[in-house]
C-alpha cells in the first residue's frame, strides 16, 4: 500500500502575536507532521512549549522548522550566510525544539529548514551541505533525524552525500519546470489557483511519481511528503481535500 | 579528600565581537568547570560551537550559562519574567547547548543561570522554581543536570524542592552578611580587594565550611564551587594564586 | 467650552505580524491622537512608514509611543535600566518616529511612554527624569513636545522639573485607589467592567475634575487626555460611547 | 586649492562591547568626517549618544551609518530586502541618530550606507534608489544630507536620478578594474598591502582623478572623500601617512 506524509508548518507565533496559536490546532486532525519554528524566523520558547505539547497530543510526528535569523522578515529574506554559519544554525535551533520534545518524553523525527533558507539551499549545494552537516551531527546513538527538503533540489544531493535520511516534499498547489524544479514565483504561472487541479496532481504525484510540468511534458517526481497550509479555514478545507483524495485511492497519509 | 570546583564563564563573545575568543582559552588550564552562554545574553551559535570545542580539548567540564533575552544589556538588567517564561528559557538555551555538546559526543553537566537571572532567582523562590523545573525536565534517561546556585539562596531552595542535583556557590571576592547572603555591590564594601584575603577566604570556605562576616562573625557556609573569571590577565593570575594555596592544602580541584 | 483629547496606541504590528495593521485604521475616525510603536516592544520601519500616512490622512494627532526594548515581551515586562538608558531610549526611539513623520511634512506632537516603561516611570522619579530629560533634549526650536503620563505620577512630576509640557492621562475603566493612583492589576476591582459605568466615570472626570475612588471617596483628577483602545470591535464602540457622551456635555474633543 | 575628506566608521561597539569606544576618540584629530552606526548592525543608542558627543568635541562633521538588520553578521551578509524596505530603514536609522545630533544642538552632514548594503547598492539600482530615497525624504528645509557611495557605482546614479547631493568615495587600499569597480575581495589581488602604494595612489587619486587599474591601464576617478580606519595603530598610523602626503601636495583635508 503507497504512502505519503503530509506537512505542515506550525509554531510561527512570537510574543504578544498568538493569534496563530489557536489555529495551530486546528489543522492537526488531518496532517501527519509537524514543522515547528525556533525561535529565529519565528516562534519562541513558550510558544514552541505550547506548540510542542499540542502536537504531540494530536499525535502527530514532530520535526524542526529552523530559519534564518531574520524575526522581522519571517525568515523569507535571502541572507549570504556561510555553510559553517548554517550548520551551527541548525545545531542550535534544532537543539532547542529538541529540548522541548525531551522534556514531554519525545523526540524530533525531522528537519525541515524553513523559508529562505530551504529556497537558497534548493539551489546551493555547499550551503546545503552545510545544512545537512548540522543534521547528521545530531544523528548519534539512534537519535535519527531526517532532511526534508525539495525534490529534485539540491538539499536532497547534499543528505545523499553527507549520508543522513531524506524525505522529497512536493507542492500540491505549485507549477514546474521540466527539470522538476518549481517555477519561480516571479512568474504569472507558478501558482496552481484551481483546487481541484491541484488535488489530482497531488494524487498523481503520490501514486504515480508524475507530474505534468509547464510545458506539459510528464516528468517523474518522487512524493514523500506534500507540503500544506493551516493558517485559514480555506487551506484546512484544501487539506481535507487532499486525505480524502489520497483515501480514495487507498493511499495512506503517514508520517516520515 | 576535599575537593572544590572552579567555574568560570566563557563563550560570551557576540557576532563581530570576538576579541573574548582568545581569551577564553587561556583561563582553561586553571578551571574545572566552564558556564557557557546560550545567545540570550551572549554567544551565538558560532561562538558556541568553538568555545564547546575549545572547553572539550582542554578536559574542562561542560555548563551552560543561559540568561535573560537582553542582548544589549548583557543579561545583568532585572527583568520582571515569570516563572513560566524562565522555565521555557532554560529549556530553550540548555536545548541549544546541548546540542553542540552531543555534536562532538559529550555532554553537559551543570547549568549555571547568568547575572540578574541568577541574581534575581536567588531572592525570588518562585523564578528559582521555574528555572529548576527547566533543568528537572532535562534530567531523564540518565542526563542529569546540577544546578549551580548561591549558597543560601532561593535557587539551592528550588533546587531540593524540585529534586534536581545542586551545587553551592562562592565568591572568592564578595563580602557576606550575618546571614550568609552576599553584600550588595551598591555597599562600599560588597568587594575584597585585597588578593592574599580573597585567597585565604577561598580556602577556609572550602576546607572549614566557614567565612567571616562584615560584622566579624564566624558563619557556616558551603562551598562545592567557586566563581572566578577569566576575562583579563590579572584575573588569570588570580585563580592561579586560589590554585595554589588550595593545593598547598591538599584540596583537590575537580569538577561537579 | 471643555475639551480633552482621547489617544490610542496603534503601530503595533511586527514584520509577519500584521493583522493590527487593517484594525488601526478603524478606529482613527474617533480619537484624536495616536502614540505609534517605535520599534522596540512593536513596530518596525515598514509598519512605522503605513502607520504615519494612514494617521496624517485621518487628520489625527501623531505622537510617539516608546517603550522598552523587549520585542518578545511587548515592553510589558519591568526591567531594570538606568535612567540614562532611558533617556537614550527615548532619543533614539522618538527620532526614529520624527524622522517618519518629517518624510511626510508632518512631525510629532506628544510622547507617551508604553507599557512597563510607563509603569515603572509612574512610580520612579529617577526614570521619569531620565524620560523626561530625553524629551526636553529633542524640544528645540519650535519642536515642541508634550509628554503623555498618568495623573498623579512621577513622570507628571518629572515633566515639572524638566520644564517639559505634559498632559495628565486617565484612565476610563481603571479604579482609582484615594491618593489618585491606579488600582493594581493584581486586585479583583482593578478594572471597571460595567462600560455604562466607565463612560459616566470618563465624563465626570474631564467635567468635574473627580473621580469616586475604590473607598467610595470622591477625589480629584486632572484629565487632560483618556487613554483608549483600537484593537477589536468592542473597545472601538466604546470610544463611540465615550464620544458621544462627551459631546451631549459640550465637552470638545480636540488633540493635545 | 584642491581638498578632500577623509572619512571613518565610528560608533561600532554594542552592548557590553564597548571596547572599541576608546579607541574611536583616537582617530578623530585625523579625519574630517565621521559615519556613525546606527543600532541595526552595530551601535546602540548609549553608544551613539557617546560617539556623537565624541565626534562633536573633535570639530569632525557628523553622518549616518545605517546597515541592515543584522546585529549578528555585523551587517556584512548580503540579504535581499526590498527597495521599500531599504527607504524605511535609511529613514528610521538615519532619524534616530539625527536626533542624538541635534539633542546636541548639531546635525548631520551626508549618509554612507554599511558593509553589504553599501556592496549590494553599489551594484542594484533599484535598491540604491530605495536607499536615496529615503535621504531625499529627509532632504527638506534645509536638512541637506549628502550620499557618500563608491565612485561610479550604481548608489551614484541612484543620487543623480532621485536629485540628492552625494560625494564619491575611493579607497586607498584597494585596487581597481578597468571599468573603475573595485577588484572583488575574492580575488588575490583585491587589496595592496604596500602602504607607500596605497598613499600614492590616494594622492594620484585626489589631485590627478587617476588611478591605475589591474590591467595597468590609467583610468578616471573621482575622489570626494577617502574611505579610512581607526579601529587599530597601524590603521590610525596609516591615515596620518595619508594626511600628511595629501598635505605635502597642498591638498586641503575638509569635509563634505
Amino acid at each position: 500500500m503507497k504512502s505519503v506524509d503530509l506537512n505542515c508548518d506550525l509554531g510561527e507565533s512570537f510574543g504578544a502575536y498568538t493569534d496563530l496559536l489557536a489555529v495551530d490546532t486546528k489543522v492537526l486532525p488531518y496532517i501527519s507532521s509537524a514543522n515547528i519554528a525556533c525561535g529565529f524566523h519565528a516562534g519562541d520558547p513558550l510558544v514552541m512549549q505550547k506548540t510542542v505539547r499540542a502536537v504531540l497530543s494530536s499525535g502527530v510526528s514532530l520535526g524542526a522548522h529552523p530559519g534564518l535569523p531574520d524575526l522581522a522578515g519571517f525568515g523569507r529574506r535571502n541572507m549570504s550566510i556561510s555553510p559553517e554559519e548554517a550548520e551551527s544554525y541548525i545545531i542550535y535551533q534544532v537543539g532547542a525544539l529538541q529540548s522541548f520534545a525531551f522534556a514531554e518524553g519525545a523526540s524530533l523525527r525531522h528537519v525541515k529548514p524553513h523559508g529562505a533558507l530551504y529556497n537558497m539551499a534548493a539551489k546551493d549545494l555547499k550551503l546545503a551541505e552545510g545544512i545537512c552537516r548540522g543534521i547528521s551531527r545530531l544523528c548519534k546513538n539512534g537519535n535519527e533525524l531526517v532532511l526534508v527538503g525539495l525534490y529534485g533540489s539540491q538539499l536532497i544531493e547534499a543528505a545523499k552525500k553527507v549520508g543522513i535520511p531524506y524525505a522529497c516534499e512536493v507542492f500540491a498547489d505549485r507549477a514546474y519546470n521540466d527539470d522538476g524544479s518549481l517555477v519561480s514565483r516571479s512568474l504569472p504561472n507558478a501558482v496552481i489557483h484551481n483546487e481541484e487541479e491541484a488535488v489530482t496532481r497531488s494524487v498523481r504525484m503520490v501514486r504515480d511519481g508524475i507530474v505534468t510540468s509547464v510545458s506539459g511534458k510528464e516528468i517523474p517526481v518522487q512524493a514523500d511528503t506534500i507540503c500544506v497550509h493551516g493558517d485559514n479555514p480555506s487551506a484546512i478545507a484544501f487539506v481535507q481535500k487532499i486525505r480524502e483524495a489520497l483515501a480514495s485511492e487507498n493511499i495512506e497519509i503517514s508520517h516520515l
